[in-house]
């Protein structure tokens, strides 16, 4: 294809995900290896996640479209975006229900104790003649906060597996199954597990409390599968430690990677390198979508998935 | 309760299981600390899954039901015990959906890499800027082996999370939405995961033959939740250790416990301590059922769950 549009590529880590095709129709630019050396890009990849330096609007000046390459866009001022004519695209409705697997599976292994089960068989504890008791999850209260694809997911998973769900979220839902509970602290009061579903936004930032968490206690689990900063992660550690909380399952952290020693030493933590989206197949649809993003913008049509101010 | 019926219990670990409500309504005589100790005993509790030793009919002429605590009833000669108009009950339909939980949340430990993730995390791979990929379950080809309670509970769960499901075992069944492959070769051949759900026979012994095993493949995961002796053990361990099946997914064994020495080195095996199926409620439930089973026989009325010779 003669003369293929440039694109800057925000974090150097993605390069390795996108396909031959769309890698073929673009000409990439890694900002990572040659920071301010794409002026002439119109569009800029990022990993919607982390923090969009505004002052690469100052190094590409003909900046159009920032491409979300996941379905998070924390990490974007949109609305500064949208002041600067600059169109934000992500990928929406792509990886929801395998993040949903994920929480199932993180749910089940604490409960079913599949990741001790295995060490008892290798260390010999089962050989000396104990027996592992496991708590079953028929009639697990699961509170979901953030009903939107995810949840609704999760909850579709849970019904099947004859969990009793509830959810909280900021706005009332008409036509979904599942009971609305009055509070979040309410939520976490009435329920065994509490799986974060939420998007981030500057106004939820630490939404998990030390109360939300108190409420959640010594029986409960917390699961964290959207964004650290929903939660205050110094609150979870605490409780873990004075045991004011039963279990917390984290994939995602205040500062991603997270360090071990942060950890070290934590009871009943069971930790996920950011990996609830990460399929093979999220993968390969998530660099479609961005390529079928890319074409419309540099054919001026409308794109695929813009990022709704609404929303 | 005056003069309460003597019970022997046959295997000690089943004692502590015993809820006050049973134990009290029954004097129980412990079979494996006083061996021969209950002649007038006219039930025993037993463990279907262990062998029946026969002889104990002689220490207890008066004997005329073998209480199962559990689901399988492997152990017991069942055409033996009718032509000594020996009654069997079992727990049915206690926990199967508990065994499904238990396959589900092995399928997802191992392809949304659940455990790996964990220790990712806490060794510092994350850390070091590796990133982790994992499959998504979305599409998987899910065999199932016996399509009974546990196989038809796994099947629903399957098709929550997206899976295709397929199943083989012996006879048609009508008024199920799942396909039936036309052997079990093929059904292995055609799956991503092939998971044991059958209750053992002497007719389906080593079931899992090498050729199952190969059919599978090298991209293929067995989960063996019905029984040690449906598998062949051997021919799995040869078959990973060449590479030739992809995973193995054990709660049953040979010999169990089994020895940590026998899977050392195995690679891409997952294990665990024979506790699919056991989880408090089903233990509550199972206890629940072998009391009203109990009542039943020294009523001289129908036993709740007798064990079907026709199944």
């Amino acid at each position: 294809m003669a003369s293929p549009e440039l694109v800057a590529l925000a974090q150097p880590y993605l390069a390795p995900f996108l396909t031959e095709a769309v890698a073929e129709r673009y000409r990439f630019v890694d900002l990572g290896q040659q920071p301010g050396v794409a002026p002439d890009a119109r569009a800029v990849v990022v990993d919607g996640g982390r923090p969009f330096d505004a002052s690469l609007r100052e190094a590409m000046p003909r900046l159009g479209l920032i491409a979300c390459f996941n379905a998070g866009y924390d990490g974007i001022d949109v609305e500064w975006a949208r002041k600067h004519g600059i169109i934000v695209t992500h990928a929406r409705h792509i990886n929801h229900e395998d993040v949903a697997d994920f929480a199932i599976g993180q749910v089940l292994n604490v409960y079913r104790k599949i990741g001790l089960g295995d060490r008892w068989v290798r260390d010999g504890s089962w050989q000396s003649g104990n027996r592992l008791m496991t708590r079953s999850i028929a009639g697990l209260r699961l509170g979901i906060v953030g009903l939107g694809g995810i949840g609704q997911a999760l909850a579709r998973r849970a019904d099947a597996m004859r969990m009793v769900t509830s959810w909280w979220g900021p706005h009332h839902k008409s036509g979904v199954p599942w009971p609305r509970a009055s509070s979040l602290i309410d939520l976490a009061a009435e329920s065994d597990a509490l799986v974060i579903a939420a998007s981030a936004k500057p106004s939820n930032r630490g939404l998990i409390s030390a109360s939300v968490i108190e409420a959640l206690g010594p029986g409960g689990m917390l699961v964290n599968v959207a964004r650290g900063s929903l939660v205050d992660e110094a609150a979870v550690i605490l409780a873990l430690m004075r045991g004011t909380l039963g279990a917390a399952v984290l994939d995602v952290y205040d500062e991603e990677p997270t360090s071990p020693d942060r950890w070290a030493g934590v009871p009943n933590v069971f930790l996920s390198p950011h990996i609830a989206g990460v399929t093979d197949l999220a993968m390969r649809r998530m660099v479609e979508l961005l390529g079928a993003n890319l074409d419309a913008f540099f054919k001026g049509e409308p794109v695929p998935t813009p990022v709704s101010l609404a929303a």
